[in-house]
This record gives C-alpha cells, sequence and structure tokens, in this order.
C-alpha cells in the first residue's frame, strides 16, 4: 500500500525520525548516568513502547490505567501511573499488581497516602507511591522544601503501603524560552525533586526513586546529580511547539496527518482539505511562540514542507490551508484529490484522534506497517 | 449502577435534558413547514441517532464515511455526507448506495462534479450530488449568485451523476451576537440557498433539494420559504458556546463529564480532577464570547452548576478548577475522591474524546444505560 491508496484523513508515523528521535535521547539519558521511563500517553501503542523502553518489561509512565491495564497485557512489568491518584481507581491498581505487574501510584496529599495505606493493609500488598514534587508552580505537587507536608505523607505512606520516592515535571519548561532558560528550567525541576527527597531522607524515610522529567528539560539537563530516572514522552515524535521552543528542528517532527484536498477559494487564496480539528485535535500550542502554526505547518505526500503554508482554520471535517500571513511564499499548484501531509502542533493531541499509525520510512510513500494505538480510560 | 460507582473521567449524558431539546426543534422544523436531516456527528451513536431521526431509516446528515457506514449498518438509508467528496473516496459511496443507501454527496468544483459524474458512468449508478453554496464566506462553496460556477457544476454532474440540488451552512453563526444577528444570519442563509436553487431551475437544471442549517439559525429562522430541510447537530446536546449566543440555556446542556478530584493547592485556590484536556477538548469556543467559560463549568454529581466554578485550565490528564476570574464566590468544599460534572465548550469536541455516553436522567445519579459512540475515519 502507499500513502496516496490510503483513505484520509489518518495518521502517518515516520520510522525513520522516530528511531532517530529515539536514539539522541537515549544516548542523552545514558550520558548522564540514569534511567529512561518513557510516558507511554503519547504514543499509546504497544508497537512504538517496544521502540522506545529498555525491555518489552519496562520501565514505563502511563497517563491512565487503561493505558496501564493494556501495556501491562502487552508485557510490561514496570509501570509508573504518573497522574495523582484518586481513592475509586486503587482497586484497578490492586488488580494489576496482583498480576505481577509493579504499578506505582503518585499523590501529594495526605489524604491519598491515607487511603493508598488502607487499600494497602485491607489487600495485604503494599501500594508503592511516589510523592508528588511542584518544582515550578505549574500543576500539581508539594513544594520541595515543605518538609511538613512531606513528612507527612511519606509517615502515612508507610502505615501500610511503599514509599517508593519523589517525582516531579517542570511543566513550566514548554513555555520557556532559548538554551538558557530551558537548561535553568531543567537544573530548578532537578534541584526541586533532590531537595524532597533529602527532606525525606533526613526524616528516616525510604527515598528511592527520584523521578523527573519533560521532553525540553530531559534535552537540556547537564547535570542529574541525585536523580534516577528520566521520563519523558513527546521526545519519540516531538512536534511543532517543541521546534518552537528549538529542542528538535521541524524535520524531526515523526508524526503528520495525510489529508486529501477537497476544493479552493481562489478569491481568499484557501486550499481546503478533508483534516478539520478532529483530525488535528484543537491544540493550538504554537498560537504564543513565536511562529504561529496554525493548526499545522502542511507538507507535500513525502513530508517535505511547502514554503511558509499552514491549516490556519479549522471546522470540524475541513482545513483550510493558506500561505502564513505576511509571507510572499505562493501558494502551491494542488488540485482536487491531491494529498498533503500536515505537521501537528502538539503529538500527545494529535494522535489521540487517531486509531492507527501507517508507517512509512523517511521519503519513501510505502506503508510499510500499520500500528494500532488506543484511546479512552 | 451509580454515578459516583463509575470510573473516571467519563461522558454523561442527560436523557431527560436531550429529549427536551429534541423535541425543541422537531417542533419549530415542523412549525416552519420543513424536515429536519439532524446531523450525526455530534452524536456519533446509533442510540441518540434514533432518538433524533424521524424514523430508523433517517433522513440523516454525516460528516464522514465511516459514520455513513456504521448508521447504514445499523439501517439508516437516507443520509448527506457533508463535507466535500473527494475522488479516492468514490468506491465507498458507490458501495454503500450498491447495499441500498441513499447516500448522496457534496462539491463546489467542476473537478468534483466531472469525477463524480465518471465514477457514477463507469459504475452505472448514478450518484446524487448537492452543490455547496458559501452563505457567509465562512468555508467552502460556491457563490449563491455566481450562477457561471453553479450552472458548470451542474451540467457536469448531469453528465452521469444526478444533481439532487444545493446546501449550505451558515457557519457565521457560531460567532453572532444577539437574537437580531442570529435571525439575519438564519435569514441570509436561506436567502442565499435559495438563490442558487433558483438559478440552477432557470438554466433547466433539477433542484429538488434546498438544504440548509446550523443549530443557531435552526433555532433562530422564522421564514423558510424555498427551503426543503434544515440540518444541525448540536441541538442535540447543547453547549456552553451555545448558552453563551443565547440558543439555549445553560441548564439544556445535556452532556458533561464526570471527574474525581484528585489534589488540591489550597494556597492558589486550585481543586485539581483527572479530567484534563484529553477528556474535555481543547476547544477554547467561549474564550472569545463575553463570558470565558475556560475549558468548561463545573457542576456537582447531579449536574447543578457551582457558583463560577470552571475548568480553568487543563494538562492532558490534570483539569485545574478554579473559581472564575473576578468571582467573589467561594470555592467549594471538595475532598479527595468526590466527583464533579463539567459541561462542555463545544458538544462534538468534548464527545468525540469518549467511546460512550453513561445515560442518566435528570439529578437521578443512576445510570440507566451505556451507549457507545463511534470515531476515526
Amino acid at each position: 500500500m502507499m500513502l496516496h491508496e490510503l483513505q484520509t484523513p489518518c495518521l502517518v508515523l515516520d520510522a525513520v525520525r522516530m528511531e532517530r528521535n529515539v536514539a539522541r535521547l537515549r544516548a542523552r539519558v545514558a550520558d548522564l548516568g540514569v534511567r529512561l521511563r518513557p510516558h507511554l500517553k503519547t504514543a499509546k501503542s504497544v508497537e512504538v513502547a517496544r521502540r522506545v523502553m529498555d525491555s518489552p518489561g519496562g520501565p514505563a509512565t502511563v497517563s491512565t490505567l487503561k493505558e496501564a491495564t493494556l501495556f501491562a497485557a502487552a508485557g510490561v512489568r514496570d509501570i509508573l501511573y504518573a497522574v495523582g491518584i484518586a481513592p475509586g481507581k486503587l482497586a484497578q491498581v490492586l488488580a494489576l499488581r496482583a498480576e505481577g505487574v509493579d504499578l506505582m501510584v503518585v499523590l501529594d496529599t495526605v489524604a491519598q497516602a491515607e487511603a493508598v495505606a488502607t487499600a494497602s493493609r485491607e489487600s495485604g500488598a503494599p501500594i508503592p507511591a511516589l510523592i508528588e514534587v511542584d518544582c515550578d508552580g505549574h500543576r500539581s505537587g508539594v513544594l520541595p522544601g515543605d518538609a511538613d507536608a512531606l513528612v507527612a505523607i511519606g509517615q502515612a505512606l508507610e502505615r501500610g503501603a511503599s514509599l517508593r520516592g519523589v517525582l516531579t515535571h517542570a511543566g513550566g519548561s514548554y513555555t520557556a524560552r532559548g538554551a538558557d532558560a530551558l537548561w535553568q528550567c531543567a537544573e530548578n525541576e532537578r534541584k526541586g525533586v533532590v531537595q524532597a527527597a533529602n527532606i525525606l531522607r533526613a526524616a528516616g524515610l525510604p527515598c528511592p526513586v527520584v523521578s523527573l522529567g519533560s521532553t525540553p528539560t530531559a534535552h537540556s539537563a547537564t547535570d542529574l546529580t541525585g536523580v534516577t530516572e528520566v521520563r519523558a514522552g513527546v521526545f519519540v515524535f516531538f512536534d511543532l511547539v517543541m521546534a518552537g521552543i528549538g529542542v528538535c528542528s521541524i524535520d524531526d517532527i515523526a508524526l503528520s496527518v495525510l489529508a486529501t484536498v477537497i476544493g479552493h477559494q481562489r478569491g481568499k487564496g484557501w486550499i481546503l482539505v478533508d483534516a478539520g480539528w478532529m483530525a488535528m485535535s484543537q491544540d493550538r500550542g504554537t498560537s504564543k511562540q513565536s511562529v504561529n502554526q496554525g493548526y499545522g505547518v502542511v507538507c507535500d505526500i513525502a513530508g517535505r514542507p511547502y514554503s511558509d503554508l499552514i491549516v490556519s482554520d479549522a471546522n470540524q471535517e475541513h482545513g483550510i490551508i493558506t500561505v502564513r500571513p505576511g509571507s510572499s511564499s505562493l501558494l502551491p499548484d494542488l488540485a482536487i484529490g491531491d494529498r498533503v501531509r500536515i505537521l501537528p502542533n502538539h503529538a500527545c493531541a494529535t494522535g489521540a484522534q487517531h486509531q492507527s499509525y501507517h508507517v512509512v520510512r523517511g521519503a519513501d510513500c510505502k506503508v510499510e506497517a500499520e500500528w494500532p494505538r488506543f484511546s479512552g480510560w
């Protein structure tokens, strides 16, 4: 099957770029002397996961218990569920652990720690947990220096559950600008999580795992002293947001949406395609960057970007392609039925709109495989 | 099963509100003397479709050939595929028609008309098509008064295919403000499509179908002279964007996302829940309205809105609930594990993130059914 024979819109994965992206971060993390625990929420695919993890058994990070369940069914045995645990999800956690999966949970309150400890005691199976640390005010977590909270949570866990360590995520790095700012995010992320680990240890609590990560900081850190593992997800595919902050180039982006030209509004300089926001997602992550890529950058069927051509607006199943405002580039001569490929703002969001990857290698338009991906909770 | 027993996040559908919404538009359309061809792209559910259509056989509108295929398999026989046809999709159209489905396509260029006519001649089965008319510069379509283009497309179709009529969609109505502006959108939509129909008829071409619609204009039109059918989708569920433009009230919104509290950042006035943008979608359709609802309005588990409480920010699987900026309302006392329901900005976008509806009736938290929904292409 060739790309031009596929029904559109559909998701295309360039395996050459993916392999290069994976090798790049693996080499970095190895140089830094830590372990990589890839975040599988970006790919949600067993085929991709196997090409990213250290081994078929993991380690891995997930964002939902559905991911945990499906990756466990595919043989992954070392899984971190990196979203704050709700008490109502502990039965499912225990069931997965009873099947031999070392599933860890994350939390940042005494109430959660008590719920995890109670469920552990009642089942006779201690659930391991990481305490989330808030390194940059971005989302969840205990402040790195909040010894009272850290120790109280740790002690509550140790009454039945198992304190496995600390975790943080520099969510603020997605809006950082420039190499210096990114390096600062990475160092801040490291300092925060190591400070929390030291507080726990000073209180006589265990803290074997010190986990941090985001794609921007993983690619910017120069020292990970005190850290045991790095988590990152988007690095596998990259996207326009990552290119916009300088962590990759446009030519590194492995994911694109294949679309077909379905119309023109020639007076307005519009080309209409059958990939709207349902196919691209509504992520507009580049809209606040220095270059607003609209809903995505338009390439030819072989993946070569046209000059200054973007999806500037979208309805549910319609994308409106135009030359970037202010550009002197000409609209390419695309006829009804022609195919284009559109690079996404955010790989996690665009991937989530699709049920499989159509795998190609570089500029070769031969589809060598179709890999299923899953969604939902 | 009760709502508080469901795993979160998940989609909740209030059947009482849905039935009221459907009855309201059906009564309007009947009064206006036209037929309703509901757009099933919002619900993507056979169970919902059967409660919205005139009969189990239709008529219906769809936005993808996957919808056409799955609704056809469920017995729908009169289907309009309302996105400009690509030549590569005609084989699938012909296959559905060969199964006895009266599937119509839409187009706005001579190139598409020629492709449809050629495929019709080669298969010996004329494909019926509507010419799309651009009533408000919003997206696709021929200008209503562009007689040359309309007649050229109609004539190209009639060389093998079948010109079934004209269609338009007042996409601009989604950003109209106030009843007068909405009425004007509706009248403009009607005038444009009727003008195009008259041009075709004056040229001796057939035009039995004159199709228009959007939820705002369907609820605002007072005269549909010359029109044969109305299309609308969001009216079934409604959403915050529709409430913001005044087409419904917040209490009409039938769709919500059930979420669980997973944390607090008390110093910042944040409550964290397990519904992020993956569960809500990234639709920010209210961000340019007079009231920005963030990623959604937060209600208690029975569907009653808290005062000025919204999801003000979101990550993939985290929602950050706050009091609306500038409000003097207090943050409700929600504990870890408590459930909330979040009303969406855009029913089509939020629905698309989920694989089923959990059906309740009004403030009763008993889940009386789970209806599957589908996605993809």
